[in-house]
């Protein structure tokens, strides 16, 4: 992800300083015009704005805090922007410890995967103070189309988290749905046509509902991640006392399906957890 | 349901003989041109197409089946049209009973509730033979727009449990998402509004989201009556060799709801089963 949203960051105009613990990627968009940089550190020590984009809320909280993190490189009215998906309560320890030295941070996860990194089309969901995020708008803009932002620190991690139990429980029902009408003598794809036309219609019926037809399960979004996601999620439930009884268990059958060897399938996959379609 | 759709029948130049358990809406019908019969077995002597609109599936064997009901009044190449939401085995026997008896019998179960009723812009779902379905057609367009024939005998009504089962799925995804984004301290208001831009969207999140967000939740459709719809679907399940999770989980929630005095209540308070939004 980081990749093509970096190249279009410099197709904006912006003048980049990288650094990826793998080294390929760097040393593609150093080739590029990108400044290779040793460290998070460094890259802190040669930017006004850092952006982050990791795996999970451990990687990020290793890459910001560490012995050569971006908070050992930072200075008074540096903005940090954290683009992985991480648990909201990390995403708010962070922000405050940057504000401590002087520097604001936002969270800015998104959606819209590879496809949405490369055309510059990604979700952004912000977290943060009004005037940064205003701030940062002309750099979100380069990477991204739908921008909003819904609340102060951790707030982006929660839509995220809230966007990721939608997108799971609605493959869930589109999957029990298809199956049912397959095993009960209905045409599948008809169904799905016809409910295109009311209150069943949803992207995830459009989209994911012909993946399951075409037994398609070439990814798009591995099951593997989502399920990660869920568990921000459910472990966000616990943190704010909500009942999240869906998302519990659409987790658990995402748990046997990369149980059976699944975690790299796209994640309209879950509809096997019902048996063959 | 009934009285706005034989009103549209009318609009579109049929000639309709209509009865009603309880008297009042056939009373009206009567007096805005409709001819007053008094049982099913009369209206079927007096028609060529017989339209049941009623609340389950032991309502419509008692209409079809019992002493004074359709079939003691069908005579042959009679067209029965069952657009109440009944179990899809229920649809496949009675079909059978009037195909031994020379007439031809589809099942078109719709979705738009009393709204789609008047305005004539009902959502059918029709199983049934092909040949059967075309004579049909004009019938259906005087009622409804989204009109598409999902398969055999039954298909129809598997369809509308589809609907059903994924209508409830996303209002449980829904509903768990804008509990998290309030208890977690975004603006339930502004994530749904992100989140109606990508895979998330629906024609859920965009209705019920916007009433559980109002708490508005004067019905639309009830619980009651979705619940209902619930265990035909998931009683379909049992018979089809079809395990439904989410499906059972929504309806036991349901359930808890009823229990508690939101019967009456837009389907849409699911989300209370979460505690407050």
């Amino acid at each position: 992800m980081g990749r093509p949203m970096a190249r279009n960051l410099m197709r904006a105009g912006y003048k980049l300083a990288v650094h990826n613990r793998s080294p390929q990627p760097q040393q593609e968009l150093e080739s590029e015009g990108a400044i290779g940089a040793g460290s998070p550190r460094e890259v802190a020590t040669l930017s006004d704005i850092v952006i982050t984009m990791l795996p999970d809320s451990s990687d990020v909280e290793a890459v910001l805090t560490g012995p050569k993190g971006v908070l050992a490189g930072i200075t008074k009215g540096m903005t940090l922007i954290d683009m992985s998906t991480i648990a909201p309560g990390m995403a708010r320890r962070l922000a405050l410890q940057a504000a401590e030295m002087g520097a604001d941070m936002l969270d800015a996860p998104v959606s819209g995967g590879e496809i949405g990194a490369i055309n510059a089309s990604l979700s952004i969901m912000v977290g943060g103070k009004e005037e940064v995020f205003h701030r940062c708008l002309p750099v979100f803009q380069a990477m991204g189309k739908n921008i909003v932002r819904v609340g102060e620190s951790g707030a982006g991690q929660i839509c995220k988290a809230c966007n990721q139990i939608i997108v799971a429980g609605t493959i869930q029902a589109v999957s029990e749905a298809l199956v049912l009408a397959r095993k009960a003598g209905a045409d599948p794809a008809m169904v799905r046509q016809a409910l295109m036309g009311g209150f069943a219609q949803s992207r995830i019926l459009e989209v994911h509902g012909q993946r399951m037809l075409d037994r398609d399960f070439a990814p798009g979004f591995r099951l593997r991640l989502h399920l990660k996601d869920m568990k921000i999620a459910l472990s966000a439930g616990r943190e704010y006392g909500v009942v999240l009884p869906g998302s519990a268990l659409v987790a658990e059958l995402m748990e046997s399906l990369i149980a059976k060897g699944c975690a790299e399938e796209d994640h309209s996959a879950l509809v096997k957890a019902l048996g063959d379609l």
